[in-house]
């Protein structure tokens, strides 16, 4: 990369040990749209077949991973450094949670400005120098009983939280898009058909409760929301159960 | 387990291949306080020496997994299943974000009802007909030039959700708990300290600008946000530039 994105951060891999688990942190960026990976002392060197391997594809869509000889290089351009750590440090730092960090980074990419989050290696996570780099440090919120994460599963947090962060999909989609619910003239049609058949066969034993009992049947078939193929589907289940052959 | 926990969704995997990942999967779980973890066929039976080993403990710390000959069975005692994939499918149902589903599990829980999250092996997902069991469907919104989620990864994230959804670890937390920050009256003493002896070192060249600056530098001291202790490292420093031995 000649110019850095400022738009998203850089992930800073500091002394990784396997190969697996940087293509594991490579794939799960580029599930976020993350692609600026950089790497401080590899353990076994770059570029790593079993990288490759694990990140099944990510590492080709993305700018070529960045070496580096020691931290203070490998974000030499970044106007903003996160430490992610599990256990708090003997340091007075703010700390994030992945989803105030990813905010952050958001609100400081709207002013240039370039982020980079730190992760240690496997085995030790960062070492106070590294930390001290930082200017806030994140600590993902999770269960104190079990906090050991992997150096993946840690990745694919945060940058799940910076997706997140620009993501507009809706909350709940009730129907895909090229579904057509229902109007209401075919919804009350079948509805309306439905009391018919059941009171041709006495299913409404008393009159008193039978105004209770229709509306019981509405709001049950209503909450479905049913499509309009759905309402044929419907009659044609009604045909059917009464013993009628229809054109459904 | 004998009654089923209605307080957590059951992370139920259907047909999964590597015990790798089922062990990766009941760590993701763990890391979230998630402990009812389900099988539906492994590949491989069950227990799995690679699930154990890629647990690291997790297995441990929760009730022993259980295995069903088929998704329905595993699903026997859950009010509510939603179905994970990555690519929409040809039936009408509701399509959750990781953390709609996550909100919706919660609520209904606190309505005793019990919920399960279908997971599908990692060659294909989920087949049809297990999704036809569920009452929604969650797919994670990611990168759309990019959506293939491991299998671990596509359970951490729901389960990290959900851990988020009852979680109240503030947002930022500016200073560890243990630290105190210092007084106004530290504060003012160190910052009026540091006026003088730059005053008395012709630090302001004008009079004029002297308010100016002197606002800027304590701005710019008191973002900070020093402890009591930084405030004697304050003193510290001070002392030392000017050439001054002090009790620090």
């Amino acid at each position: 990369m000649t110019v850095a994105d400022s738009t998203q951060p850089a992930i800073v891999l500091v002394s990784p040990q396997m190969g697996e688990n940087i293509g594991a942190a490579a794939r799960a960026m580029m599930n976020c749209g993350l692609k600026d990976l950089r790497l401080v002392n590899p353990r076994d060197g770059w570029p790593n077949e079993r990288a490759t391997a694990n990140a099944v594809g990510a590492l080709e869509k993305m700018p070529p991973v960045q070496v580096f000889g020691s931290t203070k290089d490998a974000i030499a351009d970044c106007q903003r450094v996160y430490a992610t750590t599990a256990r708090p440090r003997d340091m007075v730092k703010s700390v994030y949670t992945a989803k105030s960090a990813a905010d952050d980074i958001h609100a400081r990419a709207a002013q240039n400005e370039k982020s980079a989050v730190l992760f240690g290696g496997e085995r030790s996570g960062l070492d106070n120098d590294d930390v001290a780099l930082a200017h806030g440090i994140v600590t993902v919120p999770l269960n104190p009983d079990f906090t050991s994460l992997n150096l993946a599963q840690g990745v694919l947090l945060l940058a799940y939280e910076w997706f997140q962060a620009q993501d507009e999909t809706a909350a709940i989609q009730t129907h895909a898009p090229e579904d057509i619910l229902a109007s209401g003239e075919e919804l009350n049609g079948m509805l309306g058909r439905l009391e018919e058949e059941l009171e041709a066969r006495h299913f409404f034993r008393t009159e008193g409760h039978k105004p209770t009992m229709k509306r019981n049947i509405r709001a049950m078939l209503m909450r479905a929301e049913f499509t309009d193929q759905e309402v044929r589907t419907m009659h044609g289940m009604i045909s059917a159960l009464i013993g009628k052959k229809d054109s459904e």
